[in-house]
């Protein structure tokens, strides 16, 4: 259960979300911080009314809050059982029903679920966030309002140095005299293109530049903010894609957040989901041959396995559990 | 407001989904007729709670209900703030901020509603309904099940001829003779279908054909089933189009059902969507041309106007208001 | 290599495809079934020049052929060239860097490629593969023409019995007596379903019934015909989804022979795809858990195994190979 | 870092492609930039084929160039006479059959061409052009590879201010003495933005920091790259959106740009494109009502027009042709 029962007090002393703050949404849209004070006639699920609308702090200014969702476990279920009807239903309950759909790769099922979160965020994750396509997306306009002055400054221990062995890697972090240098770098730029950034826009005995064109000279560093609304196949995707070890940090940091508010959403579905999907493994042709040979008792080796070094390693690292 | 309000009973007695009747969903899935049990922190819409899981019964055996909803005209409004924040927000009020999302094609506040339905509907109205992509669909699998014994038979008003200028056309209903001869034709052959693959699907004294092949002998006037579920902005669209005088009547029949749960959903974006699409007009280059010599009192004529006569028509009829 | 030489002979002779025959196409369209006699600055592959427009059979009537394509095994290199630059280029040849794409789920540049598909194929077969979304279809149209007299009749092989374990599954095919039952079905209610809608179609004394009204009657083993394009990453997802075993046999069989067009086409994609999708297995965490243990010399029964026979059915036939 | 220095040196001349020259493309893949040497059974567009690979300068330092395409004028129709058959082929035309499916927004054919772009362009720009969805998209990574010293940087001329009626307009150049504080700017931060992303990745007497997060220091004038494809019905409805007036400027650049590709392209559908889109206009439902009234004789004023101040005036420079 995400732990967020602490966060609506410090939130509104923190959070200054400019001209769209979140005190700002509630007056403009009737939206609470409290849940549960309308009646509906909707499947609830009570995992998700307990965290709506609260958000979860992500890296230093960032959060990830849930506005609104459609469907539980249930739907699921239902929507399964109209296309599968009566040849599954027979005495399969619901938890085996969802681990059948998500086994045998049928997902559309997991489509009948949908979330809308707000999301605040720095620029160059948002860059690899659209990345997803099936979403709905609403992003605070620069070329209409003005951003506010906040920049990601990573923590000391996220600030990596580039790997050698592989180009979009990170290694341990960098030494604590060249992280100063890069802080202060990082610090210092981000402040004085935001100076300029306000110099350009202020009308001030000037006629003021276009706000659409004073954002270009903005880092992206700077956090952004968006609605972003999904359904629970793509959802699962994205966590696959991002709370992956390949991915970086700072969009992992989002995607394992998201993780734990579908564990509230939908118990069941992410059960499954982490049995098939983040827990299991993919075996190649030529792997899954190797495995068959270990199995038979055969001493395999890198010469003998048939594929390349780095396969060989992934397997092992596989079946070693490391 | 859709009238629902007498349809539960008769509904309990006419309805037979077979092995997926509204009834067992219940069972199944605690979904109940009878709206507005739960508590949610969720946007609630009025209109929609009032009309959840109510089939609007649609040609002779065919519904659609509403079964779940995300989102309302306030929902709309909050997403269009995200992007245009102050910029748009000065003392502008919802529903002229949704005209004007409306009006200037900002298509994706719309997005950030969805609806979710459950429809019963004759399978060619299905293959014309799936065309629209940018929906989530479970369908009634005859793969599974064993579809139920309903097939779509016209009301004899909706017998049409075919249009002679208009390949995809219909005139006027055929005249009662050659009606009755079609009724027939349909209603026998519809018959004698389900009889064969009753026949061929029985184990009864033979091994009995699988499902999946069975069902290929069944017309396709039988009624399937589906969940569908897509965002407003793909809705309006689909109403758009389907809608339409150039739909086919069956599933024309379906979409304005669908609009008029459109309209108690999101009043306000309804109002717009009649305002600038089903109640607008498109003007060609030419027909703009042409409307702007008129109104500088130029008497123009089809030789004059410099389009096709069908074009010519179409802007007779425009600006007659016939 | 796809054998369509003698194609174009027999071809000539049998599909009759009423009012869009491909004859008509070619007059239409400029389209010929000799390929390679205009000249291109676009990418080219030779092996799908080499089938360009020769139509591959399927099942009793249908046929699949290359109308058009889109890139080759280069431009998918070309592309991942451009998003990972130098940190995939060192010394690591194209096959090397599509076999890396397909490992590590980069899917994007497997969308540069495009083909386009002219197929003929049953009804029920065209609402299973419609389901696969991301698609550009053009469909023949029975609202505007008519359907020409052909029906998938399945040979004695494929009439298979329902199974018994498995809803959507298909056993041993029918003994003959039975299989001649529903063949004699299949034929007589396709042929007077046909005979039925050209009557009510006739203006043969009669007015006609309306086109998209008379097609109702006609089961769902007749046939279509549609234009279908796709991206190679979506291509290769149908491919995996439609020529798995779980799927129904008339589908697969089109999957099966637009594969042979993709490795045609784009011989080193196809390879990898084989050794990573087609050839490989998936194991859920239980399994990868009971696989170590297994390797680790330990004898592990279902009892000890912790997941369901199922899917310990599913992990010996997996690690057999049977 | 790609190597582009063995760059032909006619090339050199023609445009400087930093560090993903064409020159480099060339040997990479096999491309060139005199077209038409392979042969091809394919749709062949003469007009695309004359610019294919050939660059169009776009702002400072961007361009768009096709590198491919699938489909012309021909293929529209082809896919258009497979949906509506017998029926729309009497005796229409296939430039009357385009505008027809064009005018009643048949917009399935359409989809059966596409295309594939070479795009160099700011980084706040393709976060505009990424919200068109469907579209596939490579774009040159900076986690993975080193981006080059290359910003926009405006002409005086569109150095315009923010506009004082409209949050995302802008108005007249700024004068002289304020566009020399704001090129001053722009000028001087982009370049130690770019200073300070060399200092933090060097590996000379430090580690250097990863790629991923030094490139977080970059303003987004700064130039990106990447490949994009889409079908041709979604490529007109960017340039419909993305050419309009309100549009930014600079996005517009590149809308514009591919509009005359298109032209070029299929010649057919770019006039039909011209007719009933960008030349057209639409009519809210009030002001359709208006416009009758006024073709009528009828005296029509703001005040008994019944709408907005701002939608009378959209309707008078509409039929005023201002």
């Amino acid at each position: 259960m995400v732990q967020g029962t602490h966060v609506p007090v410090e939130f509104k002393l923190h959070f200054g979300l400019g001209n769209m703050s979140i005190a700002h949404e509630i007056e403009e849209t009737g939206e609470t911080l409290n849940a549960a004070e309308s009646r509906t006639g909707r499947a609830v699920s009570s995992g998700m009314e307990a965290i709506l609308n609260v958000p979860i702090k992500i890296l230093d200014h960032g959060f990830v809050r849930v506005v609104d969702y459609l469907g539980n476990d249930s739907a699921i279920v239902q929507a399964a059982r109209v296309s599968y009807g009566a040849g599954t239903k027979k005495a399969r309950e619901d938890e085996g029903l969802i681990r059948y759909l998500m086994r045998h790769r049928h997902t559309t099922p997991f489509e009948m679920c949908e979330a809308k979160f707000h999301v605040k965020l720095p620029m160059f994750v948002a860059r690899q966030w659209i990345r997803h396509r099936t979403a709905n997306v609403n992003e605070y306009s620069a070329r209409y309002s003005i951003l506010d002055r906040e920049f990601y400054i990573p923590e000391r221990e996220h600030l990596a140095a580039q790997s050698a062995l592989n180009a979009q890697g990170r290694e341990e972090p960098l030494p604590t005299d060249e992280a100063n240098r890069v802080l202060g770098i990082l610090q210092t730029d981000s402040a004085v293109a935001y100076d300029h950034y306000e110099q350009m826009l202020s009308q001030d005995g000037q006629r003021g530049l276009a706000r659409e064109l004073a954002r270009m000279n903005l880092p992206s560093n700077i956090y952004t903010q968006w609605y972003w609304k999904t359904d629970l196949h793509n959802l699962l995707r994205f966590i696959s894609l991002r709370a992956d070890s390949h991915a970086q940090y700072e969009i992992r940091a989002y995607a394992e957040a998201i993780g734990q508010i579908v564990k509230d959403w939908v118990p069941m579905a992410w059960r499954a989901f982490e049995e098939y999907d983040l827990g299991g493994a993919h075996l190649s042709k030529s792997q899954l041959q190797c495995v068959r040979r270990m199995l038979q008792g055969e001493n395999v080796s890198l010469e003998s396995a048939g594929m390349s070094r780095r396969e060989w390693q992934e397997l092992q690292s596989m079946i070693s559990g490391a």
